[in-house]
This record gives structure tokens, C-alpha cells and sequence, in this order.
């Protein structure tokens, strides 16, 4: 994995993902003692990040490939952006998703083509059931994370927030990246190594699901001890991958974790003075940038919010809070 | 009015306002029944368009005009681009304001550190509070709409909609955009005459305050029954302009008009699928293009989501309805 292979994603998204703003706010600058810059990817084709991995991915395939078709397992964010990506390069693709997946992630996946298959995240292991179908029907499995030219495409977000950064005049900054498995967060990190050498990026992940904070620290792969019961559903994932947490392990610096309630407070507050829908993984960044800021050096922070594929009911439960 | 003075608002505005995005989603276009970009104003800063207009009248005093401040009268969006664009530029600023507009947009404006003057909308007339306030304090009065200057600057978001949408490959299409007193619609118009003749705009309003629709149709400026009631209070206005109307009458189409209900609604489908943030004012053109698709021409139709400063109890009403 280097910077090169993140600019060939990048020629291949370009005029297809779009360029998410850096957004900001004097409200939030105050919130957090520094100046906050969030990189917009909720307002990526799909509604997350997730659709620069997939056409990443898609976009390399052989036509043999094509023709055969796909399959991805996910919580739903890779899904949709996986069917998206899929549908317009007239690829067929099969969606291996969890059955407590949010409704509006599984109707969206739906609508953009995909063939969905359901499974228990607690009993089941998505890695098998993908295997085997992929097996059985001759496609070929888009990995969510642990997988180069999908890490080379979330990378392109990165490529994105040094020029942006550099634009508002911000060179030396942490970079606050919401993390499941580290595909955006090893993705941001080998682009700002490159192009912002004076950035060092962080994993933000939900409190009690701190695989990779507890990994950094450790210097070996730490695994959660569960895999559900969290409103940040879109960022829970057994264990950092093996690609992406060398990356991590050389680039980035410590974790942060959040409280479900300050991801919540985030959402609120990004309603507010963004005018931006966040979901709860995708602001948990934002949340440790707004609440964890003695952890935080320097006088600015940057921050993705990384999807917003949240169900009314939890957005109810955001505007509910006090930020 | 021409487009050499968008033009020179746009120069002054560079680096300053924000391009917001042309979005879209395929389950927008399939609602429609025709392909929707929308021009996400709700992302400029402060929430509004109006931080354009506000930039590019501020950006135009002499330097006695800007150390003895000036003054607006607004029910909220204007206030808060008026604010923002004072306090950039270092001129203090008096806001008149509407006692039953937003919380949101009365916080966000005193927050900017403009001083608010509140006045009752049904019996005090605003022009009068404003003008008087001028005389006493020898502030520049800075109108929201029927102003050359405030007008040039709306217009610089019709120069981005030409350029974006070209970019999408549309270059003929009906453009709704959300009419109060007309500084944006005549704006975005006079940019698209020059940039974008193979565009039509087309003002969208509220159902019983659908002043500029009955004005078009009938050729002479006509007045609103009432000035308050309805959710799309951003809009709201007496009548439209002296100077916004004539160039309305000339080049704009049939204006649209829809219920509160299609607000809502809009507003929740631009939160499902666009991942932003309308306010009810902000969401009658997308509205208009989501539910008034007979009354719309052509395969493609744009249409701006002109701000996004909503109180949580009004968003929670767009959560409750089915889009």
C-alpha cells in the first residue's frame, strides 16, 4: 500500500465520487476550544464514504469478473455503497448483511439493485457465509476493509482533506477518523503521510468497541468481547484487519472513545451548526473532537463524519440530547 | 441589474462563501419521475443562501459606513448572514427581528454577535423599525432582498448551479427555487439568462402565501393576506420587490406552490437521502419538484434547498411523515 496506488483510485473515482466540503462552524469552534473542520463524507453518493472503497474495488475488476458478479458483507454501509458502485458498472451483487441492520440501510441497499441475504451477527460469521456463496456462484467477494484497492479508495477522502485543510489555511492538525475496521482510517493516514505530513490521524470508535484504540496501545490486534448492542452499529467490527492495522500501527496516534450519549450529542450538534444528518458511528469523530479535547493537541482538529444512514427514530433520540 | 455585478460579487465572495454541492440520489429522481439535482444552500455558512447577498452588500461600504455599522431586518436567515458577514468584516451590526421567529435563528444571530431588536410581526411594520433605528444610530440599512448589491450576491449561486450542472450534463432544465421576496430567485435567474439559457427558473412557495406566484400570473405586484401562520416562515414576506419583480416578470416561469405537508415531506426525504438539513422554507422547491411533477417540464429538474435553520420540534414533524 503507498500513496500511488490511492492516486490511481483517485483517477478512477473522479467525476463519479463526489468531493464531500470540509464544513465549519464558529458554534463548534467554541464547543471545542479549537477550530473544528469536519469532512462531510454523510454527503458521499450513498450517504458515506464507503461508496470510494467500493468503486475502488469495482472499477479493477476483470471483465470476466464483472460479468460473474459480486458479494459483500456488511453492516450496511459497504452494502449500499457496494450496490451503488455495482449498479453502475452494471455489475450484479449480492449483500450479506446483519438482520438487526438499520431498516433504512437494508431498504437502501435493496433499492439500488442488490440481492440482500440476512444473517444473525451473534450466532453466524459473515465471513463464512460470504466465502460459500461466493464460492458456489463464482463471485467475487469485495472484502469491507482488509482489502488494498478498497483501503486505496477511502484513501482518496484523505487526498481530499490535505488540499481542503490547506485551503483554510490548516497544515497541523489531528485528524479524527471514525474507525471500524480501519479501511478510512489506514486510507486517510498513507494519503495525509504524503500529501499533510504535519497531521497525525486518530481512530474515534464507541465506547466498550475500542479494538483499535486497545490495539494501538497494545501493539498486537485486540478483538472486541461483542458485537452488538450499540447505537454506532456502522463501525463495529470483530478486529482491526490485518492490512489495515500494520498501516495504523506505523501512522497513527492514540485512540479516542466515546460515549453512545456523546455520539448522539455530536448528531445534535451537527443538525444544528452543520446542517448535516450524522449517524451514531459515523459521529464519533466529531463527538471526541467537541468532548475529548484534553486529549486533543493543537489549535485546530479535523474530523470525518463518515455516514448518515440513521433511522428516524435514533435522529429523534439525537435532537433529544443537549450538545 | 446585469451579470457584470454577479460576476463582481462572486469575485468578492471568492474564499469567503462556500460552493455548496449539487446533490442527488436515484430515489429522489424515482419519486420525481425525472432526474433532481439539488442546490444544497443549507450548507453555506450560517445555513442560508443569504450569507451571499449579506458578503456581497458588506464587501460594497465605504469604510464610514462600515465603522458606523449598519442594520437589517430579517426573520432569521438574513439576520444570520448579516451577522456572520459583519462580524468577518469587523462591522457591528443591529438585527430587527420577528418576536416569533426560530429559536434557533434568534440564538444564531445573537451568537454571531449582532445586537436583536425583536418587533411583532402582525402589528408593527419592520421597514419602519428599521428606518428609524438607521436614522438615530446613522447605520447603513442593509435590505434582505430589494437590494442591487444583496441581489449580485444570490446570483453567484445561480453561476455554481450553471457550472455544476453542466458538469452533470444538464443544460436545460426547469430551476425551482424557494421565493420569499425574490433576492434569490431574481438572482439565480439573471445568472442563468447569461450562463444557462436552456434554463427556466421557477419560484416555489407556500400555499397561502403565494404572493409572487399571483404576481407573475397577473403582471402587477401583488400582496400576501397575512405574515404569519405557516411553518415556511423563512419565506415569508409582504409582497415581492420593486427591483426583484420586474426581473422575475421577465424571465422567470409559473411559480409552484405546495402545502405544509409537501414541506415536511421534502424536508424528510432530503434527511433520508441527501443527508441534509431543510428548514420548511428551505424545502418548497425541492417539495415542488418531488410532488408537483405534473406541472414541471423536461427530464431533469434543479432546485435549491435554500437553508437549513430548523427548531428540532419542526424536524421531528418532517420525522413523522411518510414521503
Amino acid at each position: 500500500m503507498d500513496i500511488d496506488r490511492i492516486d490511481a483510485a483517485a483517477a478512477r473515482l473522479a467525476g463519479h465520487a463526489r468531493r464531500t466540503p470540509l464544513l465549519s462552524s464558529p458554534f463548534l469552534d467554541e464547543i471545542a476550544g479549537r477550530r473544528v473542520l469536519v469532512k462531510a463524507e454523510c454527503l458521499q453518493h450513498t450517504g458515506s464514504f464507503k461508496f470510494r472503497g467500493a468503486w475502488s474495488a469495482i472499477s479493477k475488476l476483470t471483465p470476466e469478473e464483472r460479468a460473474a458478479g459480486i458479494i459483500a458483507f456488511s453492516s450496511g454501509n459497504h452494502a449500499q455503497g457496494i450496490a451503488a458502485a455495482a449498479k453502475m458498472h452494471g455489475v450484479p451483487a449480492v449483500i450479506v448483511m446483519p438482520s438487526d441492520a438499520p431498516a433504512a440501510k437494508v431498504a437502501g441497499t435493496r433499492g439500488l439493485g442488490a440481492e440482500v441475504v440476512p444473517y444473525d451477527r451473534a450466532t453466524e460469521d459473515r465471513d463464512e457465509i460470504g466465502a460459500r456463496l461466493a464460492a458456489e456462484r463464482g463471485l467475487t467477494l469485495v472484502k469491507p476493509f482488509d482489502e488494498p484497492e478498497v483501503i486505496a479508495g477511502q484513501g482518496t477522502c484523505g487526498l481530499e482533506i490535505a488540499e481542503q485543510a490547506a485551503e483554510a489555511g490548516v497544515t497541523e492538525a489531528d485528524v479524527i477518523v471514525c474507525c471500524g475496521g480501519g479501511g478510512l482510517t489506514s486510507g486517510i493516514a498513507l494519503a495525509l503521510e504524503a500529501r499533510a505530513p504535519g497531521m497525525r490521524v486518530r481512530p474515534a470508535e464507541p465506547e466498550g468497541f475500542d479494538d483499535v484504540t486497545r490495539s494501538l496501545a497494545s501493539g498486537e490486534i485486540e478483538s472486541n468481547a461483542q458485537l452488538s448492542g450499540n447505537i454506532c452499529d456502522a463501525i463495529i467490527t470483530p478486529r482491526p484487519g490485518n492490512i489495515t492495522f500494520p498501516i495504523m500501527k506505523r501512522l497513527c496516534g492514540p485512540g479516542l472513545v466515546v460515549t453512545e450519549e456523546e455520539a448522539l450529542r455530536a448528531m445534535h450538534a451537527a443538525f444544528r451548526h452543520l446542517k448535516i444528518v450524522a449517524e451514531p458511528g459515523g459521529a464519533v469523530a466529531l463527538a471526541a473532537a467537541l468532548y475529548r479535547g484534553s486529549e486533543i493537541e493543537g489549535d485546530a482538529v479535523i474530523c470525518t463524519v463518515s455516514g448518515g444512514n440513521v433511522d428516524p427514530d435514533v435522529f429523534r433520540r439525537a435532537l433529544d440530547t443537549t450538545f
